[in-house]
């Protein structure tokens, strides 16, 4: 019953013989590097335990296909293991949930390659493993970013938190662009493909743009200088908020100067804001906070929330 | 804290970046294919809900090998997604558990791309997506046995499903075979390997003898004919039992009857007994039982469970 909503799921993924077997076969193309990235989805802590079928899917497959994209990789399959109550595998939940699966597949050109479901008494786990390829040497990494280079962002900061907040307020329907930014947000898969060559950092941001941009910085072993006015924020939240809450799934990024005209084409061509926000010095202290912000020119400090309850 | 654990795990691959990166970056080895296969592993359903953490690791990431070496792969990475109550990320836990992963990545030549860790309110879920290696073209599946075919089975039936009643009758210490076999299964993977070429179609048993060999037989669009006194059967099990029980993690394989002499010198060289139980007819009725299971000489019929409680 369960592998008839699956199966057509994996229908281009030759290698994955509608699921007879064991395992999948596959065959990774020519001159490419493999991406691989796993994310557990769980209810009540990822996403709302009330959330409809079509958000667990649309949310377990996108922040998945968003490391991907932080890495400057183009998908290639993924593997889906799901424990969930007897009461998810049902045609009203199955249905709505693959149907979303599908939609997301088409839009980024990934297949399903194989997976597991098991049957328990508790909230549902999605948990997801993504491939993707990346041409040989050319994957995006978060330790690359060095002194002098710009700080950019992608999309705007602070959506999906104020989209979360909505959803915890009691609303469902309409058009919000916010609510929607939350609920299904959008990998950056065409801006991470295309930034390859020209960022010398990239990461996606799950955990808040202060906390992730903290990460970077440790990685690369730097400082960044951003001043709060630069950031694209959402105008509905208090700023401490906006670059502290989670689930952006937008692009933070750093690339010498020499690529800024080269990263506005790539904007422009995608129809994305990508706003630069600061610039990276190449002082480093492992124990002190490794980004200096100013608010109307004057320093401050935010403390980073990386947690989140429903 | 959690990441200490497992970052010495991933030590051997580079391309993990010690966990550094939204990813790992992995470079597949020239004219192989990539067997991926995932198996998520929750307490209270797969293991004992008072299982050790030794145990935990061990069947979680076993099952999977057994998984590629029914598809004749060689062990590469595996992605390791795991959701569990706060008592489990402690020492006392995550010192055997992560100790545990390491023995099995050095004997089986495997190691840690990634993962995810999440805390919430329930049992353990253990989510293992593993990848191997097959040269180009030479993976096993269970779809290739063909009328005449010789059906073989690897080591004893029903000793994991005999090792399960002892604990669940409350053994738990001494050096009980049939105890270790369902605690610590192995995961025929030489065996796997040395199939290539030999083999017409492979899986591994996890449901039972008799359920997986009716899943062989539709697969391949054949009936399977099987005398119950050739079985290697656990001799404190009643056979009925012996060859419905799950968790034997042998390999079932048919092969055409020219490579009787190759497969009695790979399992002498094994040191692993390979068991002619039965022959292939190309006979197959998509809606009858296709295990025609004869026991002194007269037909039977035993249903095959496929579920197990705890």
């Amino acid at each position: 019953m369960i592998w008839q909503y699956f199966a057509p799921l994996s229908r281009s993924c030759a290698g994955a013989r509608g699921l007879r077997d064991d395992a999948a076969c596959l065959t990774p193309p020519l001159g490419h590097q493999i991406v691989i990235t796993t994310d557990g989805n769980i209810g009540g802590v990822h996403f709302p335990l009330n959330a409809p079928p079509w958000v667990m899917a649309h949310r377990s497959l996108a922040v998945n296909l968003s490391d991907l994209a932080a890495m400057g990789a183009r998908p290639w399959v993924y593997s889906l293991s799901l424990s969930a109550p007897a009461s998810f595998f049902s045609e009203q939940v199955l249905a709505p949930f693959c149907r979303t699966l599908g939609h997301l597949q088409q839009d980024y050109g990934i297949t399903l390659s194989g997976g597991d479901t098991t049957v328990y008494n508790g909230p549902p786990h999605i948990h997801i493993t993504a491939l993707g390829l990346v041409p040989r040497g050319q994957a995006l990494h978060r330790d690359g970013a060095r002194d002098g280079d710009d700080l950019y962002v992608s999309g705007r900061i602070g959506d999906a938190g104020r989209g979360l907040r909505l959803w915890q307020a009691g609303q469902r329907e309409g058009q919000d662009s916010d609510l929607l930014a939350y609920l299904a947000p959008t990998p950056r898969l065409a801006l991470g493909q295309g930034l390859r060559g020209l960022a010398s950092a990239c990461m996606d941001i799950s955990d808040g743009f202060l906390g992730d941009l903290g990460h970077l910085c440790h990685a690369s072993h730097v400082t960044a200088h951003v001043n709060v006015e630069d950031i694209p924020l959402n105008p509905h939240l208090p700023w401490q908020d906006a670059i502290g809450c989670g689930d952006d799934y937008e692009l933070l990024f750093t690339a010498p100067p020499q690529h800024r005209g080269a990263i506005a084409r790539l904007g422009a061509g995608l129809n994305l804001p990508l706003t630069r926000v600061g610039y990276i010095e190449g002082i480093y202290e492992p124990f002190l906070q490794p980004v200096a912000l100013k608010h109307g020119g004057l320093p401050v400090t935010v403390s980073a929330p990386s947690f989140r309850h429903f």
